[in-house]
């Protein structure tokens, strides 16, 4: 068995779990290489505490299971078939009694798919699968990191297509038009998510849409987007200004941008999560922002692009070297508008590396 | 309430279910209007037997959601809180015994969000949401089909797009790149799915990826891509031929397109789904490439890119005027490559109209 699926097996030997059904599709890449969005159709992995793991996927994806290297069983099925009946002969030829501790996706595994899997075992207990999986998916190896950097320079240069395209009356939808067209004629295999470009008064929405307003002098122009590689996800932000700013705008800025510098210091092996985002926060509070800071620090970046560790100020858990993170402070005033600098970060031995490293000093685009 | 919320409250009336919790996005956009991707935070929506419904959102979202026309109670939370202590409080305000019976969306519901409205209620037993749901998304109405022809006429315009941009020696994500080039910079709000742009071999596998092999003369180049418009989703595919063909390919492509047009005669008010699945599956059995057409003759279309009713050839359940869903035979042959015809089928009261309706003779492109 791979290195990936020997630490699990021995995380579910510890807690003594009998055996682990994995369903979330990025999980399942991490232990068998195999990448698949099966949408509405099964795909599951099966671990046990001993004996050879299986992976239940559609007949139609069988051939590029087994081209991703995937060495041990597959249990395919069509589309007219019903999986979980093989599956349950299979799990019995190796389970007597129908008492025994097991591991799910407790986050991600849908409540039907739990009952087939209880239907199967009636006395079986479950537990959740995600601290033995994210133990492992939390610190990235060499080939993850190699991947994450590439994913960050692409995004790095995707800030600077965008930023280059800023002109008067051009719309958020054409700059996201421009900036995805550069990106996926070089072959990218995808965006981390829906690029988001916001400019004026949009900015002041974490999450808003890219539309037809098109940009005027005096605006923010705010560019959020991610790029994947061989499956690992970067995520930027950077916020621009076009021609000239407010006196408050510069200041929302200059405050977003040195809370950013200090959360990045904060951030060190051993340190406690919550002190990374409070790092961030005190500093927005005392500029006088602190209600315009409405979300978290950041998350967890790789498989994901929201991942374990979760950034916020009320987790206590400590950062270890081999995270991958991101730290995004914004400030958000309505009428105004937003700022938000956010880069990623891997914790090596001696601190946070940032991956994403364009240029964070306000350009005011002329 | 609305005259959604209002049926879907009569469906819980005539079940005897208390109260529905609904977390899939696309459902509580479905019923408030709200349109939002929360990852990993908690979105939901819940709707009772008598007494307004309320939505629980991130409170960076709360603005958005009001903006949406959302006139009902919207219980907010930071990411340091946890939303499911107030929806506890809610929920106890209006249920004084842990008795009932509730509607929960099987299927999508994660395990551990079961569990915490398990945990309210001890005695609450859970039923499928799925079929009250689904009753009312399964039929389109004016606005929806509105929607669906629009996002349905920009899938045509973006197989122009590409059949326009084949050439030899272009790549696969050439392609991909100027079609989603020429649709974003219109405005699209975005893509139904990560366009997917085949050509050679690379055709016989049904969910290949794009890559950077170029076209060479003897292709078949395959477009599987669609549109979202207001929400709604569109799909399409196409099968073109670059230069020259073989018999076999010839073969191979007219059969899937008799297949396809014999499968949207096949699709009637009242006729039994897995009829229509049969009516191109005996055509391509019989003309001996059975064992090729690996998948369901298609899916439902609405919000979701699949989404009910499954055309799978054991859905015994009938079509209804009001449907929307795809028609996708499509034979794969490694070694020679593989063709699918893929249209969107609104089914009127007079039988089945296509949504998408780019030409289908084959084109051999020269």
């Amino acid at each position: 068995m791979s290195q990936r699926l020997d630490n699990f097996t021995k995380w579910l030997n510890q807690n003594d779990y009998s055996f682990a059904f994995l369903t979330e599709p990025k999980n399942v890449f991490y232990f068998t290489g195999f990448m698949c969005d099966p949408h509405e159709r099964l795909l599951g992995l099966a671990v046990f505490q001993d004996g050879e793991p299986f992976l239940v996927c559609p007949n139609m994806e069988v051939s590029q299971a087994k081209q991703s290297g995937w060495p041990h069983l597959i249990i395919g099925y069509d589309d007219h078939e019903d999986p979980w009946k093989t599956i349950h002969s299979k799990m019995k030829e190796r389970f007597t009694s129908p008492s025994m501790k097991a591991a799910i996706e407790m986050d991600t595994l849908p409540y039907a798919r739990a009952q087939k899997l209880q239907q199967m075992f009636d006395h079986a207990q479950f537990f959740a699968a995600e601290p033995g999986v994210n133990q492992l998916r939390n610190i990235k190896d060499e080939t993850e990191l190699s991947s994450l950097r590439k994913a960050a320079e692409l995004a790095d240069f995707a800030i600077s297509v965008g930023a280059g395209a800023i002109k008067k009356g051009k719309t958020e939808q054409a700059l996201v038009a421009e900036i995805e067209y550069e990106l996926k004629k070089r072959g990218c295999e995808g965006m981390s998510f829906a690029t988001t470009v916001l400019t004026g008064d949009k900015t002041a929405a974490p999450h808003g849409h890219p539309s037809d307003r098109q940009i005027r002098e005096g605006d923010f122009v705010l560019f959020d987007l991610g790029v994947i590689v061989d499956g690992y996800c970067s995520d930027i932000t950077r916020t621009f200004a076009y021609k000239h700013i407010s006196d408050e705008q510069q200041k929302i800025y200059d405050t977003v941008l040195k809370a950013e510098e200090a959360a990045i210091r904060a951030a060190k092996p051993g340190t406690e999560i919550g002190a990374v985002d409070r790092a961030a926060r005190t500093l927005i509070t005392e500029a006088g922002y602190g209600d315009y800071f409405t979300h978290r620090i950041g998350h967890g970046l790789g498989l994901g692009i929201h991942e374990a560790p979760s950034m916020s100020s009320n987790n206590t858990a400590q950062l270890e070297t081999g995270m991958v993170f991101t730290i995004e402070p914004g400030i958000y005033v309505p009428s105004i508008g937003g700022v938000r600098i956010e880069d990623d970060i891997y914790l090596g031995e001696n601190g946070a590396e940032t991956l994403t490293n364009y240029p964070k000093t306000l350009q005011i685009i002329d």
